[in-house]
């Protein structure tokens, strides 16, 4: 315990948890994944940061960084040794500046997401991030595992909205890098190497992100389609008729919307007669810098046309903020009526947009072939070619008897995604989860040099060892 | 020769050139760096260029890969020992396809920009990028240096209009890493590191680029303003207004443009009065996906508002193209008329936009004080925080007096760029010209770690030795 005494002194004894006080870092918060920590370290500035590092170099401990703990691969969870410690970065919570004549915002990496947001706001501005854990996961966490969420389509991916970072090393060296610079060629890219490393590579403590204006208005529709190849169509109109103001798009399988009512019968689909049994359906989202007149306008001519063109069977536009809401409701309802039938076997992939009509016939049919009755959820963002191609027990399987073939199915639907030219980890990342999986699908070249700049960055070897590469 | 007879026998002789042969690959096009090549090998596939890479590993001959060779910090160019081939990429010049539904189309290093425009054009398709050197540069030069240009504002830089690399890595290995994904988790962002790393890491056959919608209409004019904050308020104004139709904003000062009718009578500033003589112009341009009339509004209505809060104090809107042409080409005119008057100092910088003005007016007093009389050539992208920030002869120095206080000069601007939290290479790169500036002005940590980057993925220390880092 003499180790542990040089942590308490250099923080102080309330920011060193351990035994019972350390339990809630060591278990992801859907309880897949659970582990044993040394300790819970929580240091409460970038110095420290970094002289928490040099002790762990000193004492040969691993380090798993932290943020809001709401990852969906295990990225944050230490192994069952009880070697590692957890290294908190939720005292990091400062916003340091905001500079809206530069468009951009200085903050640190403990700051909840939703904070970020309200920062942003609060100045006047968009911080376009947004996915359904901001309430509580942290800046550090989203660009660690360079989060998604429900914005790529305009404003791209974590990485995007980055502009500069401060990281500490793996040997407890502070890389002072947050620049302020769209335009900045002096060198190797360490900003995008750290961003989506899931802090196998060093520790990011602090970020310089990009503001947007806030846009004047938004228009929301729901649109009823006869498949996936003429919801690729309307994409394609949508990307040309809204340009930059497209900000969603949506793709919706009609059984998915069926399980929400049923599940939630207050909530209903907009649509009468055959329009409400379509396979599928698309929520569209514009965002206009003018006037909600001008949105209006500008989103019926595309629909309409769309409408003319034989694509789109019916479509519901929102009114009013309140509808808008609603349709959006439906949306976000998806993953918890899934999760009130019961538990299911779920993939995070991305597909080239053209290959998608293709990817979903092909693997359903692959899937009914060797799991007869198994029930298909799939949903996601169809702009950015990421589905949620997920898979449900049904009638035909109880839930164990689906969790038994998890494995199988999980082999399958990857198999399926990496001959489409797709990925297996679209927005969640690696870490536990997929880990494993990674060396059938990765490219063995790239695979040996991301394991070259691993040895060259984390020499060690103890930056959150056995997530993302096996160690 | 036996060595090169191996390279003969690999591609053919009319492929491996070397004596007079070698000599216009062995100089920039500028003539300002040269250098004396073993040879030129021109590769024709992605499986030859990792052939040669292999031979140049088992001989241990340095390469030097090139594209279009029309870089401007002379990283294309081998030095004087005569021991590195030149590795010519002109040869893998196919555009492999183009796929419309996902918005990608995959093109090999060497083809021409304006080729690879050509291609997307021909499918109702933008590819953005744009710059001077278009009908010359290649793709895949355009990537190792992250190139920028006049559309950075709205799309990015190069790096951002990628989703997917082909690379022979420096021990001769294809990573086939062509994707056509806009999400995808799965390990470290290998293609970033890539891009920008001027062909010291390996190098670059081929890229998934990404297409836009191309626009319906646009709309430039020529504000005259009193100050740099003014135009920093305006293109903030402009931000909001326009939202990502906004494409280009373009800072000029009133000494540019009375050089370029100075040098190019037939060109006029737009302006009469006093508006004509003021200190500093902007370029404002739109690019609307709706319509003329809906772009033509859209434009007045921001710039009238600049012009009741007196930010703008003058503006010419051009009515038609051949007006638009007319104002984009005395903005493109500047560095002609500026080689025209003599050679002249280029500094290549970014500054944060919000301190863009306390930057030019503090450096300029300093430049005053050190060398009185010295000219201000001062133009670039404000929208990105970009400065081509150059310093001419004017009346007070002949060209050679101006020349033997270049590094003076250069050292001045580049310490003011650094104290302004800005970068001394925007746009450009590093190469040659800014290899022994760049330690003096990036973070230790930061260069210590790209130096065990490039160990670890060029360990031979082969490709393009002595550019970026001093080998």
């Amino acid at each position: 315990m003499s180790q542990l005494d040089e942590l308490v002194q250099m923080l102080g004894r309330q920011y060193v948890l351990s035994g019972d006080e350390a339990e809630p870092y060591s278990v992801d918060w859907r309880g897949r994944y659970s582990g044993k920590a040394l300790a819970v370290v929580k240091p409460g500035s970038t110095e420290e940061v970094a002289q928490v590092v040099r002790w762990c170099v000193a004492h040969k401990v691993p380090m798993v960084p932290q943020g809001g703990n709401t990852g969906l691969c295990g990225g944050a969870t230490p192994d069952a040794s009880g070697q590692a410690i957890v290294l908190s970065l939720t005292r990091l919570n400062q916003i340091r500046s905001v500079d809206t004549d530069n468009d951009t915002m200085v903050v640190e990496a403990g700051c909840i997401l939703q904070s970020v947001q309200q920062a942003a706001r609060d100045a006047d501005r968009l911080f376009p991030l947004s996915l359904a854990a901001e309430g509580s996961c942290t800046l550090g966490g989203n660009l660690a595992t360079n989060a998604g969420g429900t914005q790529v389509l305009r404003y791209g991916n974590a990485r995007d909205l980055v502009l500069g970072l401060e990281v500490v090393t793996a040997e407890g060296d502070i890389c002072h890098g947050l620049r302020g610079l769209r335009k900045d060629n002096t060198g190797y890219d360490l900003r995008n190497l750290y961003i989506g490393s899931e802090g196998t590579l060093g520790i990011i403590t602090a970020a310089t992100v990009k503001l947007y204006p806030v846009p004047v208005a938004q228009c929301t529709a729901l649109l009823a389609l006869s498949s996936i190849e003429d919801a690729v169509s309307v994409l394609s109109a949508a990307r040309k008729g809204f340009g930059a103001a497209l900000t969603g798009f949506e793709l919706i399988a009609g059984g998915c919307l069926a399980g929400v009512v049923e599940c939630y019968p207050q909530q209903r689909i907009p649509f009468d007669g055959e329009s409400a049994a379509l396979p599928w359906y698309a929520l569209l989202e514009l965002s206009d810098s003018e006037s909600a007149e001008h949105a209006r306008e500008r989103f019926e001519t595309v629909v309409g046309e769309a409408i003319e063109a034989g694509l789109v069977l019916d479509a519901v536009i929102a009114e009013n903020i309140t509808q808008s809401k609603a349709l959006w409701h439906l949306r976000e309802s998806i993953p918890l009526a899934e999760k009130a039938f019961g538990k299911s076997i779920k993939h995070d992939v991305s597909i080239p947009v053209s290959r998608m009509a293709d990817f979903v016939r092909t693997t359903n049919a692959a899937l009914q072939a060797s799991f007869p009755g198994i029930q298909h959820v799939i949903f996601g963002h169809l702009g950015d070619g990421n589905l949620h191609y997920n898979v449900a027990k049904g009638q035909a399987f109880t839930e164990e008897g689906l969790l038994a073939k998890q494995d199988a199915v999980y082999e399958l639907v990857h198999n399926s995604v990496h001959q489409f030219g797709g990925s297996i980890s679209a927005e969640h990342g690696v870490g536990q989860l997929k880990r494993d999986a990674l060396p059938r699908y990765k490219d063995p070249v790239e695979l040996a040099l991301m394991r070259r700049i691993k040895q060259a960055l984390d020499p060690h070897g103890l930056m959150n060892p056995g997530k993302m590469l096996a160690s």
